[in-house]
Order: structure tokens, then C-alpha cells, then sequence
């Protein structure tokens, strides 16, 4: 790496190192795999502080520049946002070549994926982290009720293994479930339970993906999707999205049979897909026989007017529809469940067997009684009630503070996006939070993935409202305020910028 | 199907539509994928009963020559046993052609999987079934305790996602675990918890293989496994086993660079893989850096003498190991684990947050609660007692009605193979064994899948006998015993055949 500082021009150390860094890496003359300096030594050669190194590196690797391998160091990452980008601002990404594979001992293998984030690394204690919800509002006594009331009547499901495809108490429980919140009619043999949205979405894509198929994608993305296809060497082809959600005008036009989207709450950005872009998506669907996977994650948390229905309501045959459990109950107990439409049972049933022998039955049986016994319906509304308050504290906080922000996802989900102020860039701005002790994402660093020019990731922050008190938000924007007027230098600058 | 029958030959009517049905279907007159005639059809067709065919059907099908789907009926299978051998007897499975893919409504996807049998199909009271264990012997109290003690301790471990490998608890306690009773020296960071051996299996593939890489195998082999290959398209290459386990001065000699076994008892056939053969395996993965998927199943269950060190405690770089607990707790719990290699271990990290967000936290938490306390060694030693017990009253039994026959797998493990008499084949005596409510069965039936000229499943019957009493051990060899002397038509023919 080849950086030169300049110490009296407008950009910081920092930014000089990020901008000369990512520049060679788009032009190739770093090349990916390439192992970068380490920060100690890249701050000497430079004579730089190692704190301006350190935050720059961060940020390459927070966009996806660089990859660090624990004990190896830090490489130049195998797959780089801007190759996403083609001609038409529709993407193709750079397919690994899959077929290399020598036999020479202690080689390291071909898998070449990234790792998505689920966890916080923040240690702060007002964090805005975007994929948790408040452990204080889980139904800790009733769950403990359903998990003894099934231990006691185990009988063998301990010690056999059960239907591959889950346990059919709790599938018959999930289709009232859907038919009642979602619309959606379907057997409960259409129904597979799963340990979660991320094993789901490996499950239809080895019953749909034989090759690198061309898949459609919303962009912003949701990372663990992202990465997943990334890993599998499939072809992404990304449409942008806006407040209306994916833009289904362009990818109608598509080549793509297969299509990831997240309608009720988009991931990461949060709009909800508009009633009109449905119905383009679904008849493209219909016309092309093409397959939706949707991902209607946060369908349980809607604010302010009724949910729209679920695609998987109106075209059962398109759909690949995944449902989890992970926001509403809890992350930890990782239940989730995909619908397949009728002609897919079998395979998918298949492919269920040959991925895993079943999931844990003990979950099972413990959510098929809460479900049935109407405990999680009061659990939804009762969390719903709370994270609504949570939001309207967030909202009226930002707005006191900052004034008239841009937003997005605030009618749904347990984060909103916020638009930073302009002369901002997003990664500054969660640099300056977590000196104050307060976690704010971006979008890449918050469990999305942007392809392309990364705006979406430069302009604008995640902040997730699930998992703190009223108080706590309050504290938190107002420190984040008082953070970003210091760096401005020149009092309350924000309020309507 | 064209099937002519005549009356009076010796062999039975189902024995008669059986042999043509599987000369057609390997002559290729009845091509992969082509639906056969209903039953009922057939059996008015030709005038004969229904069970015949019935019967004859079941044959084919447990053989792996039709598969029937739900609704549509029954169809000739995509890929049949013969397929796999080639001139040298070491066999190259054909690969389905996974390109195709065309983009027209409704067209049934390219996933070709064969579902593998984990559960019983029998209803009979008396069910000698490979792959359960008794629900009595389950450390109920014990378990109740360490589940409440975990979610009474949970804080936010049910609310978020914890680290995709594992809960760090378990992964300290496996780590200990496997260096006391495998020799395994691991660091908690090499283990990645799992639902289960098969999702390991996944996992491991993800991680090495890119295309359609030779992989070794068994012959017969743990169907699970065997099925999971042919749906990724993997060239199968089997060696066969003996009472040493699998030939390995033959897989030595392979192409391959990855070899699946079960050195502790073989499934289905139940040998210990000889300490010569481990080291001549070792050998060839060190010399050419080939990997081993070491599948440890069943290892905790060794009778008569020392278990046999595991192959990752000798070539820890060169082996991939697999861990249950289905056995010796119960395969409802759905907890398993891998040990990678150092060389592997980021890889494997990465492929598996892509695969799945991570496993159930309170099952992990408590297992690990039960391990670390000491109650998991105890109630492993109170039931390989238990066991043992089992199998001397299984061995003496059948020593007693039936004089001496040939075993194999008695050593270890929770079933074990013996050899039909002479001029019997193995799937009449299931079949006549169902008919006097005994559950006995086939290499195929019984979680096997043997390639080639399925030996094995026409001359070796398996017995599980974890799950049933010895008091129901021995009215169920009686009863088998009975039914073939009957059949046989004179008296106690099988002692000493």
C-alpha cells in the first residue's frame, strides 16, 4: 500500500488513508487476498498516529474493503463492493471460480465468504444495535410454563428423532397462526420448521438453485442473505430501493427467475413495499414463473395502520415465504419456518431430511403450546404496545434535538434509519457515538449490505429501539447530539441544518 | 411395466414381479423418472393379489430402484443402486445434470434428493429399529434440572443471537470432553456446535467441496450421508467394508481427497475400523492432504475392550470430526458438534453464521450444565450397562433359537447385523417378521445404503436394541424364530444351519 499523507488538506489522516486505500483496491493494484500492512507498521511508515490507521482500516473493513483473519493479519477482501457495479446500475457480482481445488496438504480450502454481523461489538451501554430486542419484555414465566408442562409429557420425543420437517403439533399451530395475522392458507405440511430465517433461506435455495443462477435483490440488502448468495457463487443482481420499497418497476424487467425481498420492513432500510409494487412483482412472478423468497420479518410490528398481506397470501405458487421468531419471542431460541408452495412439499421436505434430522423438539412443543394457548398473541400485542412507545420516544427525541430529519422505516420494525446531516458521513458520525458511549450503525456495519456507491452507507445511520428504555433513548440521542455539536465546533447545529 | 408371471415356478409371485420389474429398470426399458403402474393396476392387470404387488413394490422401493411421491404415485428412481459400479468394482455414482433449469410456471425444481430413513415406518409392538434409544433411560430429573437452572440464569441469552459456532460454555465443556474420553486436544474455538451429525456433514462440505470432487466412502454406508452426496452431485467412490471396517489398502489407492467413515461402528454394519487400517488412512491424508470426515457415532457405547483412539486424536490437520449426542442422551435434544482443524477453523466459523444463525441456547446451556457437573459421565456409564445388558441377552437369544450365525457390529454400539441362513433373503424374513409384529430390517431399510451388487442387504438383517427391554428382546427373537420355522415348514431348522 502506497499512501501519501498531506497534512494540510481538508480531509483528516484518516480519510486520506481510507480514500488512497480503497482507490487502490478499485484499481486493482491491490489486489484481493493481498495481505495489507498492519496498522502498527503502516502508522510508523507513515508517521501518523496509529489511532488514524486503526479508524481507517476500520471503516475499509466495515465497507467491505478489507477482511481480517484472526492471528493472519488483515487482507485485501476477496469481493469488493464496486464490483457489484455494471453498466446499467444493475449489478452483476463477480463470481469466485468454485472449481479450483488442489490436493496439497494443510492448503487452505475454496470457501470464500464473508461473515455477516448478528452481534454487537459494541461494549457501549446505550446501544442502538439494530438485531436485538429487550430481554426484560421476554415472557420468561409463561415460557418456563410451556417448556415443563412439555418436558413432562415427553414420552420418547427426547429420545427419537422426530419429522425432519418439525414437529406437527407446532406446524398446525403456525398455519392458523399465518392464516389469521397473514392471510396466508396453507397445510401444515407445507410448513417446515427451521432454526431460523438464515437456515431457511440455505433450505429453499438448495431446492431452487442448481448453478449461479441470477437472483434480484433489494439494495440496500440484508447481509446474512447477502453474503450467503455471495458464498454460493450465484449471480445478485441488485435494484434500489426507496421509501415505497424495492423498485419492482426495474425488476420486472429482470432476467432473474429468483427474487429476495423484505416487504413488510424492508432490511436495512425499513420502507414498506407498496400495494402497487406487489402486484408488479407478483404478476412478473406469475407471467415468468418465477420464485419470490419473502423474508416478512418485523410483519408482527406494525404502528400505525393495518399490514398490508403477505405476497405469500396472494400468489401461494410464487412464494417462498419465511417467518421467524427471532424479534417476536427471541433470538435465542431460534425457531423460525419457511411455507413452500404445494408443488415444492416434496423437495423441500427432501432437502429438510439431507440438511438436518429435525429441530430441537423441546422449542417445539414449548411454542405449539404458547401459540395455542393465545400466550404469544398477548406477548405480540403487549411487546407491540411497548415498542411503539419506544419509537415515539426515539422519533420526539431526534426531533427535538436534530429538528426535521429524513427517515425511513419508522411505520414498522425495531429500528428506523435516520439521514445524516449533509457535510456528514454516517461512519464519522458512529466514530463520534461510540467515544460517547453510544452504538449507532451503519448500514454496513448494522447487518446490511449496500452494492454499488455505497450511499445508502455514507448517508445514513440504523438505530435499533427494541432493546433500550424510554430513558435510555432519550440519554442516547442526546448524547449523540452533544457529541456531533462538539465536532462541529459551533453550538446547536444540527437543529434543522 | 411389462411383467409376465407364471404359477408354476418356484420363485413366489412377488419375488417373480420383483426380478423383471428390476431387470426393466436396469435394461433401461423403464427409464429414471418414468411412473409405473398403481398397484391396483397392475394386480388386476395380471390377476394376482394386490399384496404381491404390494409387497413387490415395497421391495423395489426399499431398494432404491422406485421412490413414490405423496399424491402422484410411484416412479422409477432417478438414480439406481447398479449405477455406482463401474468395471473395478470401486464405483462412480452418476451425477444429475444440475445446469438445467428452465424458467416456465410451475415446473418442478432440479433438486433430485432421495429422503434417507431416520424414523420407523413399523407399527409393531416388538420393533427392533437401528437409530433410537429407550425414553426410560432419559436422565428426566436431571435434565428438568439443568433447563430450569439455565433459564432461571438466561438474562439476555434467549433474546439475542449468541455466536453462530456456539455457546462458549458448551464448546469449553466439549473441548474437555472429547481430550478425556477421545484423546482429542482441541481449543473451544475448533468446536462448532451443531443440530445434529447430518447438519455437521453439511457444514463440512460447504466448507471443502466446490464441484463434484471424488469423495470415499463405505460400502454399505450410513445412508444419511450417502443420499446428502448424490444430492450435491459428488462422485461417490465406495469401499467396502469387512469385520476390520472399510478397505483401506484400497481407498488408499483412491483419487479422492475426502473420505467419509465411521471408525468407532461402522454404519450400518457395526466393525471398529482396525488400528492398522486407521493408520494407513492417516498415512494417505497426510502424504496427499486429503481430509477425513470422521463421523464418531456411537462411540461412547464399547463393550468388551479400550475404544480405539478417534483418527482426529491421531492426524488432528487432517480430520474433520463429527459428535452426537442422539445416543447417548437423545436425538430429540438435536445437539451435535464439529471439530475442524486450526487450518479450517475461519472457514467453518464463516460458512456456519451463513448457514445458520447459531444453535438453541437453553439446550446448549444445559448440556453443557449436565457435562461440566459430571452428570452426563455417570448417566453414559449407567446406560452403556444397560446396553451391554441388552445385547448379551440379544446375543444369547439368537445363539439360542437359531445355533450360530454370523455377526458383525456386537462389540459397540447400539445394534448390531447378523447374516440370514442360507437360501433365506433378508427382506422376506422383515417381511415375514412384520407379519408377527417383530420389527427387523434391511441394510436399506435400516438407515444403510449399500452401491452395487447390495449383498449386504439381501444376506444381513439389523437389529437395534437400545430401545427395547430384554424381556422384549427375547419374545422378539422367539417370534422371529417361529415365523421362519413356520415359513420353512420344518420345524427348528435355522440351529446350526
Amino acid at each position: 500500500m502506497f499512501i501519501s499523507i498531506e497534512r494540510n488538506r481538508l480531509e483528516s489522516i484518516q480519510e486520506q488513508i481510507f480514500e488512497q486505500a480503497r482507490r487502490q483496491i478499485l484499481a486493482g493494484s491491490l489486489r484481493p487476498g493481498v495481505k495489507v500492512s498492519s496498522t502498527r507498521a503502516l502508522a510508523a511508515q507513515l508517521k501518523v498516529s496509529r489511532n488514524s490507521v486503526t479508524f481507517a482500516y476500520e471503516r475499509l473493513i466495515n465497507e467491505g474493503y478489507l477482511v481480517t483473519k484472526p492471528t493472519a493479519g488483515t487482507f485485501v477482501a476477496p469481493l469488493f463492493p464496486e464490483d457489484a457495479v455494471r453498466a446499467t446500475g444493475v449489478a452483476e457480482i463477480y463470481s469466485p471460480d468454485r472449481s479450483a481445488r488442489s490436493g496439497s496438504p494443510d492448503e487452505p480450502p475454496a470457501f470464500t465468504g464473508r461473515r455477516h454481523s448478528i452481534l454487537s461489538t459494541s461494549r457501549n451501554p446505550i446501544d442502538f444495535w439494530t438485531q436485538r430486542t429487550d430481554p426484560a419484555a421476554f415472557p420468561l414465566r409463561s415460557w418456563r410454563r410451556v417448556i415443563l408442562e412439555s418436558l413432562a409429557s415427553a414420552g420418547r420425543n427426547l429420545t427419537e428423532y422426530g419429522d425432519p420437517c418439525g414437529y406437527m403439533f407446532l406446524r398446525t399451530t403456525i398455519a392458523e397462526h399465518v392464516l389469521d395475522n397473514r392471510g396466508i392458507q396453507a397445510r401444515p405440511e407445507q410448513i417446515i420448521i427451521l432454526a431460523g430465517a438464515q437456515l431457511a433461506l440455505n433450505l429453499a435455495l438448495r431446492v431452487l438453485v442448481r448453478g449461479r443462477e441470477p437472483i434480484a435483490v433489494e439494495n440496500p440488502c440484508n447481509q446474512g442473505a447477502a453474503y450467503l448468495f455471495e458464498s454460493l457463487g450465484m449471480t445478485v443482481l441488485p435494484y434500489p430501493i426507496d421509501s415505497f420499497g424495492v423498485d419492482a418497476e426495474s425488476l420486472v424487467k429482470s432476467d432473474a427467475r429468483l427474487v429476495y425481498v423484505t416487504p413488510s420492513h424492508q432490511f436495512p432500510m425499513g420502507p414498506t413495499l407498496s400495494l402497487h409494487r406487489r402486484k408488479l412483482i407478483l404478476e412478473w412472478a406469475q407471467r415468468t414463473g418465477a420464485y419470490i423468497l419473502e423474508d416478512d420479518y418485523d410483519s408482527e410490528f406494525r404502528y400505525d395502520d393495518a399490514p398490508l398481506p403477505a405476497l405469500k397470501a396472494l400468489a401461494p405458487n410464487r412464494v417462498i415465504y419465511l417467518g421467524t421468531f427471532s424479534k417476536s419471542l427471541g433470538a435465542g431460541l431460534r425457531i423460525g419456518f419457511a411455507i413452500f408452495p404445494e408443488s415444492l412439499v416434496e423437495s423441500a421436505g427432501t432437502a429438510k431430511a439431507l440438511l438436518d434430522n429435525g429441530h430441537v423438539w423441546l422449542e417445539q412443543a414449548a411454542l405449539a403450546r404458547f401459540i395455542s394457548g393465545g400466550g404469544f398473541a398477548r406477548h405480540v400485542r403487549r411487546i407491540r404496545q411497548s415498542w411503539k412507545s419506544r419509537r415515539d420516544t426515539l422519533l420526539e427525541r431526534l426531533s427535538l434535538r436534530f429538528g426535521r430529519l429524513e427517515l425511513m422505516g419508522t411505520e414498522a420494525g425495531t429500528h428506523i434509519a435516520i439521514k445524516v446531516p449533509e457535510r456528514w458521513n454516517a461512519h464519522d458520525i458512529k466514530q463520534i457515538a461510540r467515544k460517547s458511549n453510544v452504538g449507532v450503525y451503519t448500514v454496513q456495519c448494522g447487518g446490511g449490505h449496500e452494492y454499488g456507491a455505497m450511499t445508502f452507507n455514507a448517508e445514513w445511520l440504523l438505530l435499533g429501539y427494541a432493546s433500550l428504555s424510554e430513558r435510555q433513548i432519550e440519554i442516547g440521542v442526546d448524547r449523540l447530539a452533544h457529541a456531533m455539536e462538539l465536532r462541529q465546533g459551533n453550538g446547536p447545529a444540527f437543529r434543522g441544518y
